[in-house]
Order: structure tokens, then C-alpha cells, then sequence
């Protein structure tokens, strides 16, 4: 199963919003096409957001090659559009802003829309295989932090899996790796309201793989945590700031304090591409609300009152102080996490 | 709105399953429908399940006249059949045991079956009308707990409102109270997953009011606590221990722990009825177990893959050290609530 793939003409992509019913993939040529999938969440997934947004840049690119000759001010243009998709995950920005880098740079260099068009498309090749390269490195790291001697139960909360990167996944990567070796013996798998990506991706994407996983409701996991049924939390990231504040699905606060209250470590598995060196803490990351019929329908049916006033968040913050560590392809940071991220941001070349 | 009423002839109930799109009422003269009620969530809320009990004995009371010479064995076997319905709440247990004492005193006093039919509908209809009164006195004393000059928000999870009782309600029945007196704000209702009953009755109920509610996730009732947008959580009670561990529907250990954590009061509203005064705390509370297909399906779409495990507890129990204030008909419990609950249980009698 790929989230995304790239035939050197069209981006590939699976309708993650008719999972786990039906397994549909779009095949498209049209940035506008990949801009409304990213909008519509068919496309999720912080990591997977941004190679695919890269891929929007190169048809974009072959678009506007072909129609105008104000191509570079439209390339400006088109990342800007795809940028207002989705404001919370920070690797949309990060990767629309190392295609427009390279967008530049030919500008500046006056290179032939020909060969820019390729070092576009080179460039997003490399999100997406780097993202794959990283995800590997994630788990092999994450896969460290469970060396009991028995193979544990751990939660996870939306779904950090390979429908949300080009690879394994980030908190998936971990679970598949660390199963793998023996450490992890069963997954519980918060349902993750209101969009399900937990009952539909995380359930679905573990069973494919014959990994053990119970799915429970979001608000029972207190009491698997109570009821010592889970010994471990792993989640992915859309957004870390600075002092290790971590933007993630909604829930996953929640999660963290209850995981904090039950004496149970709390991991983050997020690539590089997910740190916002930018900003200071999470009080600063902008949470995007979506919806309110994402709350009161499900599967066509309306399940509140008309009318109702809904609160829908999409993204909560989970303070540092929550976190047991952070796993990234360039090894794990634990607290005081200001500093790691500060040694991080340095060495971010390495990516 | 009435979640039950007595004709004299009929029960006659809301079928709560089909809320908020339609209400319906079940008019019945079969205690086995009100038992298939009881256990499909047609009636439900430990209070209204206690008062619809009580009538399903007196419907039972009138088959067996009618039919056999085993009256007084039919009468225990009814009993027993309608206990086994819903594990959790005690009030069912309590309703149940307080019709069959008047059976068996009947009985003891070879009272003839007419007169005996007649004592049995009014204890059935004591139990209906103290309800009434009982959710009236909890809604009372527990407005006083909220005495701030200015309204606050308060968030409340599942439904124990007028559709959970034969009154007002419970948790409800606060919110209603203290609302009218400009203490309450906004009510955030807990849409309670996987059944939705914040969803389709707090939220219905609340409307119906026109007192102003915001339905939310459960897995965002961290978040909102976190964002200071409630002040205080009430919730209902299935079970009470007398150490002061309260049982109630999945997911209100989780609040209660997120409560503390963000310095909250968190109040429970129940009547004398749903203490159990033979249990040490809240471990020995049996938990019932639903059909997993509550967790994978909604509104007849399933939401998961086929054949998944799932874990569907349909209560938690939260402990006394989480709670801040039991409000009964009789006052307000705070710890120690062993000895503030051995002082409610010397009183029993008057409720």
C-alpha cells in the first residue's frame, strides 16, 4: 500500500476518506486536483501533505510552463495556494518552501524552463524518497526505546502510518519495527474522532500487516491505561516548536496528560521536516477548525440536533513537559528538549 | 418530554435509540419488551431503567395473575429475568428488589392477587414519583455548588439528564437549575462515543431548553479544559461504592482524571438509589461489556475493517480521589466519603 506514488507524469494518490470500504486511488495532472485532496483530507498526514504538495509544485510547474510567460511569478503563486490549504502541519510549508528555494534559484541562475521543470520534479523525488529514507531511520531509532525483555501493549492515537508518509510511517514505523523484533505484542488504536483515521487507517494499515490491534473509542483509553492494558503511547506530530511543544490530531493532549497520570512513557516519532524553528512554543502554532459537520454526521448520518453549536479543533498542543522523547531520523531527544532541538536545527543540513 | 409514563394499563417509553431524528413513543403491556428496552438502550440512564423495572414487574404482576397459579414464583422468576438485563447500573437491582420485597410481604401476608396487583403498581408509581422529586432536590442542592457571581461553563459527558430519569434529571437537572438562576453559562456536551448519547440527548435535551450547549468529541474535552473554556464538569452515576468510586458510562475516568489535572471541580449528581451500600469500592463493580459492533459501525456504516478486535467497556469507574462533590437528594457528600456514605445509608429510609 502507497499513500503516494509518482509516474513521472501524474501523482498518484489513495482516497484515504473512503477507507477502510474502499480501496481508490486517483491518479491526477492538476495541482488544483492535489490542493482540494490535501483540503479534503483524502490526503493526510503531515509527511505525506508535504510530498505531495511538492508534486502539486511540478505539475503546477508543467502548467504554467506551457501557457504563460509569467512562470515565475505563478510558480509564486501556486505555492502560495497550496500553502492556505492546511495551516497547522508544518512540513506542507517546509517542503512548498524548498521547491520555491529551487524555484528561485534557476530564476536567479536564468535557467531554461526546460531544466527547470527537471530540477523541480528531481526535488520532489527527494522529498519523497528522502521522507522513505527517514521513516526507516525513525523506526530503527524508536525501535530502541522498547528493549524489555517481554513484548509490550502500546496506544496510539490517529494514524502516524504509512497513509500519512511515503514510507512506513513515523509512530507506525516504530510499532512495525519494534513488533517486528519481538518488543510490541498488541496495538490499541484510538478510534480518533471525529474523522475516524484511527479505526480507518491505523486499524486497517495494522491488520494488513497481521499486527495485533484492538480499536477502542477515544475516551476509553483512561481506562485501558487504568486497567494496565497498555504500557507505552507512541504518536506522530504535525507541528514541534522549539521547546518541544508537539501540534498533533485532537486527542492527543488527552492522551498525553492521561498517559502522564498512569506513569506510562509518552513518545513522539516526527521527521526533521515536522520541527518549526520558527517558533517558540506551541502557543504559537495556528490550529486549524474545520467543519462542524465533521462532529454531528458520520457516514451520511446526522447524529446531533440541527443547529447545535459544534467545537471543532482539528489539532491540539501537548506540552514538552508531557513527552518522554522525541524520535527523529537523527536519533532521539529527550528533555531538556530546547537544547536537542537546538543541536537539531543545526545539524538540519543532514536531512 | 417524558422518557416514561404509566397509563395504568401501559408503559409507555421514548425509544431513545432513535433520538434526535425521531421521537417516537413504545406504548407496551409486555414486561418483555421492557426488559429487550432495558437491554437494547431503548430506556436507558440508571434512574429511568430503576423506574421502567418497577413498572415491567407490575405488567409481569398482571400476566401472572391472569395466567397461572404460580404467582409468587412467576413474580421471582421476573425479577431475576429483568436483573439480568444491564449489569452495571444499580438502580435496576434496587427497583427490582424493592418491588419484590412488596411481593414477598404480600405473600407472607396471603394477601389475595388483586389487592396484591394494586400495591404493586403503586410501589411502581412511588418509584416513578420519588424520582421526580429526588431529581428535583439533587438539581437544588446541587445549584448551590455553584455560587460564583459570574456564570461559568461547565462540561458534562453522556446523558444524565430528563431522558435518564423519571424527572429532570440528575447531572441535567443541576445544569437546568443552576442555569435558570444565572449560574451556568454554556453546558460542553461530550458527544460519548460509541453510542452517542451527549450527541443525540444532552444535546437534544439542552436545545430543547434553550439553554446554550457546544457538542464536542470526547477526545477534545482535554483541550477545552486546557483552553479554560469550562469551569467545572458534572456528571450522573450508575454505581457508587461506599468509599465514594463512582461508576458511570465509559470515559468519565478520563475526564475526571483531565478535571484534576486542570484544577476542576468534578461533581457527580445521583440519588440514594444508585449507591450500593453493599460494596467496599469500585473494583467489585461489574462492568458490562457491549457488542463490539457498537465501536465499528455508526448509523449502520461501518467505520472499521471487518473483523477487528475491539475493547467496549460500557462504564468506568472513577475513584473517590477524583471527585469533589456527590450531590444526593440529601445533600452534598465531600471526602471522606466512607464516612459521609455510612452516614447517607443510616438515613436510607428516608428517601
Amino acid at each position: 500500500m502507497h499513500s503516494l506514488s509518482w509516474d513521472g507524469q501524474s501523482l498518484i494518490f489513495l482516497n484515504q476518506t473512503l477507507l477502510p470500504g474502499n480501496v481508490e486511488y486517483i491518479k491526477c495532472e492538476d495541482y488544483r486536483i492535489v490542493a482540494d485532496a490535501i483540503k479534503n483530507l483524502q490526503v493526510r498526514g503531515a509527511p505525506a501533505i508535504g510530498a505531495a504538495a511538492a508534486f502539486a509544485l511540478v505539475l503546477g510547474s508543467r502548467e504554467a510552463a506551457g501557457k504563460t510567460d509569467n512562470f515565475w511569478e505563478d510558480m509564486e503563486e501556486i505555492g502560495a495556494e497550496l500553502k492556505k490549504t492546511r495551516p497547522t502541519a508544518i512540513n506542507l510549508f517546509w517542503a512548498v518552501d524548498r521547491m520555491l528555494t529551487k524555484v528561485r534559484i534557476c530564476h536567479t541562475q536564468d535557467k531554461p524552463l526546460q531544466e527547470t521543470l527537471k530540477v523541480l520534479e528531481q526535488e520532489a523525488v527527494a522529498i519523497y524518497d528522502e521522507d522513505k529514507k527517514v521513516n526507516a531511520k525513525i523506526a530503527e531509532y524508536g525501535a530502541q526505546l522498547f528493549s524489555c525483555s517481554k513484548p509490550i501493549p502500546v496506544l496510539t492515537h490517529c494514524n502516524a502510518g504509512a497513509l500519512a508518509t511515503t514510507g512506513l510511517g513515523t509512530a507506525l514505523g516504530v510499532i512495525r519495527y519494534a513488533w517486528r523484533e519481538g518488543k510490541i505484542s498488541r496495538v490499541f488504536a484510538d478510534e480518533t474522532r471525529p474523522l475516524l483515521q484511527g479505526a480507518r487507517l491505523t486499524a486497517w494499515e495494522l491488520k494488513q500487516d497481521h499486527i495485533p490491534v484492538t480499536l477502542i473509542t477515544d475516551n476509553m483509553a483512561g481506562w485501558v491505561m487504568k486497567k494496565k492494558l497498555v504500557q507505552a503511547v507512541i504518536v506522530g506530530a504535525d507541528r514541534i516548536t522549539t521547546n518541544g511543544d508537539v501540534a498533533n490530531k485532537i486527542g492527543t493532549y488527552s492522551v498525553a496528560v492521561l498517559a502522564q497520570q498512569h506513569d506510562i512513557p509518552f513518545y513522539v516519532a516526527a521527521p526533521k521536516s515536522t520541527f518549526d524553528f520558527t517558533l517558540a512554543s506551541g502557543d504559537d502554532i495556528p490550529i486549524e477548525e474545520r467543519n462542524p459537520s465533521e462532529v454531528t454526521c458520520l457516514g451520511g448520518c446526522r447524529t446531533a440536533p440541527e443547529g447545535i453549536d459544534v467545537f471543532n479543533p482539528a489539532f491540539d498542543v501537548t506540552p514538552n513537559r508531557l513527552i518522554s522523547a522525541i524520535i527523529t531520523e537523527s536519533g532521539i531527544l529527550t528533555a531538556p528538549f530546547e537544547q536537542a532541538i537546538a543541536k537539531l536545527n543545526k545539524n538540519k543540513g543532514g536531512s
